[in-house]
């Protein structure tokens, strides 16, 4: 098998490129990541011979041997980043699947990463993949949401008019170890805050809710649904903690494993969506007995203390890993 | 003013690049087209020595000097097109629309026909422009609705994140002259096929409603948005007939002007709009005194002239013609 992960530095990608070369059918892997938002040290830890990280722009990719799998995870996943280049966002997830499906070998497969944001603010809860969404078009998250949902469509139609063979999943909100300390999303956020001994700062009054799903628990699901459990469902497939937390309940969780830790209260994020849960049946039918089984509390507790190792490991010598990862990036 | 049409061999780029031919600061017109649904002989009247019609993918497009005004009507708009060809279609929408913005001046403008169907299955009657829609992201119309979304998403956010100048129109169903006869749209099938003495093809029982716009007067609605008014509001602004009219009701009139002609129906295209009717308040504002004048009678009529005259073009002098297009198209 010669596979390919396209935002194979990225959070997840990392994550996914662990699993896959657990496979001892895979033959090759192929990481293509331009490094806007992943990091070439989410995979430093690899010295698997397979592997092959590629530094480019994975719509501009190309290869001379088709794949057997393909993996799209490349992306910005949070609004700091979509928001700053969303033109760029709407290109890596676009674009790049379309450029990816003419890498596919006959009869390979191609998997997506797609989001719950495909819901934009929903109107029912939990949401059930059926759902279409209540996503503005031309609004300031449209480029992330437009983005998931166009490719989307590329792939079901793709299937549909050519046969060719997708799986697609919708995550809801994920966290854990590799997400950037910098990157705005709830947790990460929170953590990096605190233990800079920054106030927590929380947009609008914290009432939102998102369903926290431990990164460990949602690979779990990832490579089920897509190697392990054998099925051909297409999808698309929710998959996430049916728990709803709100995100002012974590910064206070987050805040009492810091004494003296304060929150801060800033305008709430532009349509920022107000709730965020899954409706699993879907999910229970594909990957049976498969659940979230870190609690919120844990997964953030493992979340601090991989963040406390970074930021030592960070201080400790930054200017020697800022210069090797700039050394393989593209100019931006 | 340096100006590019994308799609302007087409049925509504034709008639926009009429319109644009009659502005005295028009000084060179590049049309890009790939003549995949347009044809060369929309354009084969214009005498202008300013219009240069290049045959080419809009996404692939490039050009030494950037255009002070684009106008992005690159696409199939029609089910039996783009459903064909799923992601070509995609990517003349979204592809197209990120390598155009990499064409524009600095303080151009570009502009973009967007369409009803981003509304989708609408649960709203007329729908105005702030209605979210109701698009499945994985169904068989998604190839069109998800490209125009998202399309939209790219215009709207280049505009937020980096000034860009952009309108965008949605534009409800249109009808009239240059359109093809075998592009399945309900007026043109209706009247070619009566005019070939065939059964008019209705798809499902023709209860759902559109609100059909003669060409020449939703041109008049481009012209004053895009050029004349000198308004700067990016949009969307919907624009087409507010009068609905059942899909029957069409056949039925078109049927009388042919004696002997029947009809014959057919199983409901996949997720076909119910109904569709432009909520058009924010149309009146922008363009006041503007609204459709034609009546689809007499549009219909003005059709049947056409058709029967371009049928009676196309038998005489078949041979010739098409050797004609097909010489400047690409392979496909």
């Amino acid at each position: 098998m010669r596979v390919l992960v396209s935002g194979g530095c990225g959070f997840i990608g990392s994550h996914l490129v662990d699993r896959l070369l657990r496979r001892v059918d895979v033959r090759e892997l192929v990481v293509v990541d331009n490094l806007w938002t992943g990091l070439e040290r989410n995979l430093a830890h690899v010295s698997d011979p397979r592997l092959q990280v590629v530094i480019a722009d994975v719509e501009a990719f190309s290869a001379a041997v088709p794949f057997d799998e393909i993996y799209h995870l490349a992306s910005p996943a949070t609004p700091l980043s979509y928001m700053a280049e969303p033109v760029r966002t709407i290109s890596a997830n676009v674009a790049g699947a379309i450029r990816l499906l003419g890498l596919l070998a006959p009869g390979g497969l191609i998997c997506f990463t797609s989001t719950s944001e495909v819901y934009g603010d929903a109107e029912v809860s939990p949401q059930p993949e059926g759902y279409r969404g209540s996503v503005d078009c031309t609004g300031p998250r449209a480029s992330y949401d437009e983005a998931k949902r166009c490719t989307e469509a590329v792939l079901f139609e793709a299937r549909r008019a050519h046969g060719v063979r997708v799986k697609v999943v919708r995550l809801f909100n994920v966290f854990g170890p590799r997400t950037r300390a910098d990157d705005g999303r709830a947790v990460s956020n929170f953590v990096s805050q605190a233990l800079r001994g920054l106030p927590l700062t929380i947009y609008g009054d914290g009432s939102q809710t998102r369903s926290w799903g431990y990164v460990d628990d949602i690979l779990d699901a990832l490579e089920r649904y897509f190697w392990l459990d054998g099925t051909d469902y297409a999808g698309p497939v929710n998959i996430g903690n049916p728990r709803e937390v709100a995100v002012i309940k974590v910064a206070e969780y987050v805040a009492r494993s810091f004494p003296g830790a304060t929150l801060a209260f800033q305008p709430p994020a532009p349509q920022d969506p107000t709730n965020r849960r899954p409706d699993l049946t879907l999910c229970n039918q594909i990957i049976p007995g498969w659940a979230c089984t870190v609690p919120y509390e844990e997964g953030v507790q493992r979340a601090i203390e991989w963040f406390r190792h970074e930021l030592l490991a960070t201080t400790a010598d930054a200017p020697g890993r800022t210069a090797a990862r700039r050394s393989g990036a593209r100019p931006v």
